[in-house]
């Protein structure tokens, strides 16, 4: 008899019929003859309701009244599918965040989850019951209701899995796995039976949204193997977990996309120590997060310095720049937001270099200009003009044939 | 400077633009120099939406986990109330039931508060802020949300006043007062100035739904000054106080009317000890609430016995007293749903059996045939059919005239 945590997203919740579909697929897995532990998110759509009401009370609603407010969300979702598994004939109970316990930080609105009480939910499993968690939520030191951001109820499911030392932790959402790259762009996208924790991470922060990246990370920590399956469709999804001998070798996983990013460069540097310094932590100290950065050996004791950021931070880094430009008496400052960031990503690719130069060979054949490049040990980022997007994605899908089995592959030398 | 507990009910919360006016109406009381407690319904409307899910996906939705779900609507409206007082630059911070703590027994759906903390209140207060507490809910021992029932949010505030040593409870609804009767029936219904806590409970219990009876007998209990007024008019509205040297000496100060009710009638039943034992013994034990009961001499070793008892309850009750019925050798069962209780309540009426009199004489003059009396020292009430309501109000009003100050009234003998 296996432990299993199941999770179910906001769009999985969005009216009664579905948090009784939700239901069913609880059942089915006790019926299967193992534990479950239940976690949900808000129904789809409270949220942003409760974020409206709030804006229109508060031109900057502060944090832990934001927590209170949208902590119920997770609270009604709770108690009906509690109700759902009661009306089925088994003894479930609902626990808000505080109630587990779950103890976080009292950082509102993106709290950390320090450590989570296992005696309540014990108690429940022990007595034959399932306890249904409130994700997302949990309890600061002073008994506030803390949120653990966006996503933060994938966070919840890995976390009380880790706690419980879970067999699996599945993730019901509206897609029925991780695929080779985003299926609305290349229509032969094979869905991946497994993947690495390395490689997932790679993809969710690259822009496959299929789970949050710090769930992931937290999965990764304490090896929780995590399943990506659909509500709704059949299948046994994806498996995210260790990477094993059994595996299926592949170099390259999956192709990911990300539109969410600006391009930065200032144009003339003096190439001198501190010059990073001081352009990386003015945008730092403003809080807003560099991903790429890059930096070319410049001529006539001259750089050019380029980075990107979150699109919606643009205009606000642009402006703040222009000062520290004069200071370090830089040439010009210009940028783009419309640029895309295109990755290959796979654990196999480590021992060989003749992933990327497949990589730009394929952009090169469709006229597809490289404006930065960016590698770490299993992915190789490149940063082009959004237009090609689509074109970029499909042609690298391609000449890694990752719509074939991996064992019918063409071998890279 | 004084301490005031302000509660605005659902009604006065119903939308932002309501939840700012109500808290124009906390900062009035602030700017009158006087330190604030808030305590908060959820938005009108909103508890029937969560009902109506709950029913959708359990047939008999299980009462923890209604307090559960239900409790989320306070939850929302005290962050959107402290949200809307810190834009007006005023130090708010929202408590749920369990973060004040209301400790509560653990009868879900019904709690009863069993004793509030003071320290996370007093906290805020003196630190010159104003605390937001959810009404209508508590923290059962185990860490359960517990509800207190129909218009529970009354009784916090009045609990709440009451283990702060505030000095006035202001009940803030969408009438300006409490009335000598329903001026929807008739026009001329004085609003009154005072009331004693007794003649409250009396009215309330009876069908003038202004306040909530549990509220005003803790309120007379640790007698804390109540005073019911209009979130949206002006006004001092209406004060529910000790009796007084002062207050005007009304012989009759209203008229109620309850429609909530069925009558329940037991003909026959063999005159005997332990009768009334095996009747209502059994309604109770289904947790039916028994109102008026009444148990004429009988003829021939044989008696009728009548009660009432809530309308929502009398199938079911009806139901279960077949079988009492034969155990106990009846002739027959009858009822009626269709009736209504009319009463006339006044401290006045101690030591004046004139006023049974009048109100007797009073409908017999309109043709409105009696079915059951009942008599308190504060009250004399009557059941009729229930198309007699208003007419019966009608007439109890002008016969006792309470459109009249009471100094312009007639003498009663």
């Amino acid at each position: 008899m296996a432990l299993i945590v199941q999770k179910f997203g906001g769009s999985s919740l969005a009216d009664v019929a579905k948090i009784r579909h939700a239901a069913e697929r609880v059942l089915a897995e006790r019926e299967r003859g193992n534990d479950v532990v239940v976690v949900v998110s808000a129904m789809g759509g409270q949220t942003d309701q409760l974020v409206e009401m709030a804006e229109a009370l508060h031109e900057s609603p502060p944090d832990r009244e934001m927590d209170q407010l949208l902590a119920t969300g997770e609270q009604i979702t709770i108690s009906l599918m509690a109700m759902a598994l009661q009306q089925r004939g088994y003894g479930a109970r609902s626990f808000t965040g505080g109630q587990v316990a779950v103890h976080t930080d009292d950082v509102h609105t993106k709290a950390r989850i320090l450590d989570i009480d296992r005696e309540n939910l014990r108690v429940v499993l022990d007595g034959g019951g399932i306890p249904v968690v409130a994700g997302f939520q949990g309890v600061a030191p002073d008994g506030s209701i803390t949120t653990l951001g966006r996503g933060g109820s994938d966070t919840t499911a890995v976390a009380l899995a880790a706690a419980l030392e879970a067999d699996e932790c599945h993730i019901y959402t509206d897609v029925d796995g991780v695929y080779t790259t985003d299926p609305r762009i290349v229509a032969d996208a094979r869905r991946l039976d497994q993947i690495t924790f390395e490689e997932m991470i790679e993809l969710a922060s690259l822009g496959a949204k299929v789970l949050q990246i710090r769930a992931v990370e937290f999965a990764g920590k304490y090896n929780v193997p995590v399943r990506v399956r659909s509500t709704f469709g059949e299948g046994e999804g994806t498996l995210i977990t260790v990477e094993e001998e059994a595996m299926e070798k592949a170099l390259v996983s999956g192709i990911a996309h990300n539109e969410d990013e600006a391009k930065i460069t200032i144009i003339g540097v003096p190439d001198r120590p501190g010059i990073a310094h001081a352009v990386v932590g003015a945008v730092a100290k403003a809080n807003v997060n560099v991903d790429m950065i890059i930096q070319n050996q410049g001529e006539h004791g001259k750089t050019d310095f380029t980075f990107t950021v979150p699109r919606a931070d643009y205009k606000q880094v642009m402006e703040m720049l222009d000062p520290v430009c004069k200071d370090i008496e830089a040439e010009a400052l210009t940028g783009s937001d419309r640029i895309a960031k295109i990755s290959v990503v796979g654990v196999g690719m480590r021992n060989h270099a003749g992933v990327a130069d497949r990589m730009f060979e394929a952009l090169s054949n469709e006229g597809v200009n490289i404006q930065m490049i960016a590698t770490s040990e299993i992915k190789v980022s490149v940063v082009v003009d959004q237009k090609y997007t689509e074109l970029a994605v499909r042609a690298l899908h391609e000449a890694f044939e990752l719509d074939k089995p991996v064992d019918e592959r063409d071998h890279i030398h």
